[in-house]
């Protein structure tokens, strides 16, 4: 089969062996995958990850084997079933569209799929999943609505996370896709009050179109103190997306009285904060990633309803030749929101 | 009347006019007070705290009226109603014993007792509460015992805010009298693993009979490590007590997978953590500080039902002549734990 392999910065589009699945696991035909912030993120600072997880005593064997062999990325896909491993319940039928969380069940553990080249994530033809993670998706869905469960599920995970009620102030520092998302399922949850920043005015029109009520422009003014004069008194929660180093620093600073700050972007080093401050103004800080198999089915609900208009995001298509280019582009977010891998294109 | 006054690091025992209560403010009696670890840390390092809250661009007008003027301290108190004044309900009598949340409600908000000279905190033989504040301590309460409600309602906060579950396992770090406290708290609230650490033997040898199921010395070992040893996969709920500089980063490097981290105690510099691994790993950090009027009350009734020893916890009792050698005794965790004042002796 055909991928894109992510090798020392670049991709190179290879014949893979189509992998086979396992007990328990069924063959797939990626239809669609969205390529992701994170995915963005390793290619380019691999070495860092790499070094920083050395300081900090983990494993790096999988993580330095991934840049000698290269990886095949991809988790945020949709597929139809293309053949049953052994021990299979067999429940759906050849063709059928699913959606899956990126994990692969072996020996009891879950392992992330779209950070090594075997068993390979969603950036090549074919891929295989555990069939009890499977989800079905329905007819109403198009694949590139599907694509979107994933991010759906990172932003439905936090939302629950962050315990935020429908008359707190939400603000979304970062409209990028989980940002996008985010806004998404605070509005389907009833949170009246949605502020939300970025630098990038394209990326503050679709916060606006997505239903922010409030949009600013970080750079020229605090969305902290705005959000605060537009809700007075209401307890803020603050997600924060763009891993931008110093970011969380300004935002405890920042953030009043009972403030939750759910840490959803990765800043690359460390980050400080002042615990006098924090413990005067009883701040919680909730660090979060992926989501319970609940919370992913829950996505999958919201997209099939709309929550997230897809046409508004999926700023452009690519086949596997296309990839190396669609990373350059999405450097520009005036440019691209989201944009899909079609692995046969 | 008489009262301790804190001034440039040092004590004064002066003659102050005795507090005239306001509407709704009645004049209380002191019986005793407790020496409390922000009273130490505010008498050694109250330059260091002005210097960082103008650094925060906060006003420092009131820490620099302190500085000159001086402090009474004192928020661990028990009292008699001495005097009603204007506008009060009266439903207590003359002579009754009370203690109530260090506030004075004055205009709608509530500001600190013990941080002033005037209104006085508890280092005095007088002083005025509000009345709405007012909990009566009954007969079965010594007066030893009604000192430590306000540190119980600190323990009960912190516990409630943690969300502890009987059968996660709590660890304690640092076990001066808020840790005690907070193994009082767990324990009441049929927390069953509770693993605590400190650098004092004397103080182990308290939290062990506070009911802690193993206690460890931070120095030789690591409490989190013994703790996820002692109760292999129960979710981790940390509470740091110490304040010491660098220990909550150590915490957040080694606490594992859905860890909270409760922060009782205030480390007075910037601290640091790594988003990465605190992402990866979902961990929450919640600060705390001061209660609810109904977990004041709560800690009242654990007080009541005998849910911390006093006798072991009291090591020494002073007049307001002795404060100053108390404050140098109380630097020695092998000989102390709680220091009282009574204001008469």
């Amino acid at each position: 089969m055909r991928a894109a392999v992510a090798r020392k910065g670049k991709f190179f589009v290879e014949e893979l062996p189509t992998p086979v699945p396992a007990a328990g696991e069924v063959l797939v035909k990626v239809r669609a995958c969205g390529i992701c912030g994170s995915d963005l993120h390793y290619v380019k600072h691999i070495q860092h990850i790499i070094d920083r997880t050395r300081k900090l005593g983990a494993p790096t064997d999988a993580l330095e084997r991934g840049v000698e062999e290269g990886v095949v990325l991809g988790h945020e896909f949709v597929c139809e079933v293309e053949e049953f491993g052994s021990g299979t319940q067999r429940t759906l039928r050849r063709g059928d569209r699913v959606c899956s969380m990126p994990f692969l069940m072996r020996g009891g553990t879950p392992s992330l799929i779209g950070a090594s080249r075997d068993p390979p994530g969603a950036y090549a033809q074919y891929m295989v999943l555990t069939e009890s993670l499977l989800l079905p998706v329905d007819d109403s869905i198009p694949d590139e609505a599907a694509a979107f469960v994933e991010p759906m599920g990172i932003a439905v995970h936090a939302v629950n996370k962050s315990g935020v009620a429908a008359d707190d102030a939400a603000v979304v520092v970062g409209c990028g896709p989980i940002g996008l998302a985010l806004i998404a399922v605070l509005r389907a949850r009833g949170v009246r009050r949605i502020i939300a920043s970025d630098l990038s005015p394209k990326r503050r029109a679709l916060a606006e179109t997505m239903g922010a009520d409030l949009v600013v422009n970080g750079r020229d003014e605090s969305v902290v103190a705005r959000a605060v004069e537009r809700a007075p008194g209401a307890p803020l929660v603050l997600f924060e997306n763009t891993g931008a180093p110093g970011m969380l620093g300004r935002l405890f600073l920042e953030a009043p009285q009972n403030t939750r700050v759910v840490i959803v972007g990765i800043a690359p080093d460390e980050e400080s904060f002042l615990p006098v401050l924090s413990v005067m103004r009883e701040h919680v800080f909730i660090f979060v990633i992926y989501y319970t198999p609940e919370e992913f089915a829950e996505a999958l609900d919201l997209v099939r309803r709309g929550a997230i208009d897809w046409r508004l995001l999926v700023t452009g298509k690519v086949g596997l030749d296309g990839v190396s280019q669609a990373f350059a582009d999405l450097a520009d977010p005036e440019r691209h929101a989201k944009i899909l891998i079609d692995p046969w294109a």
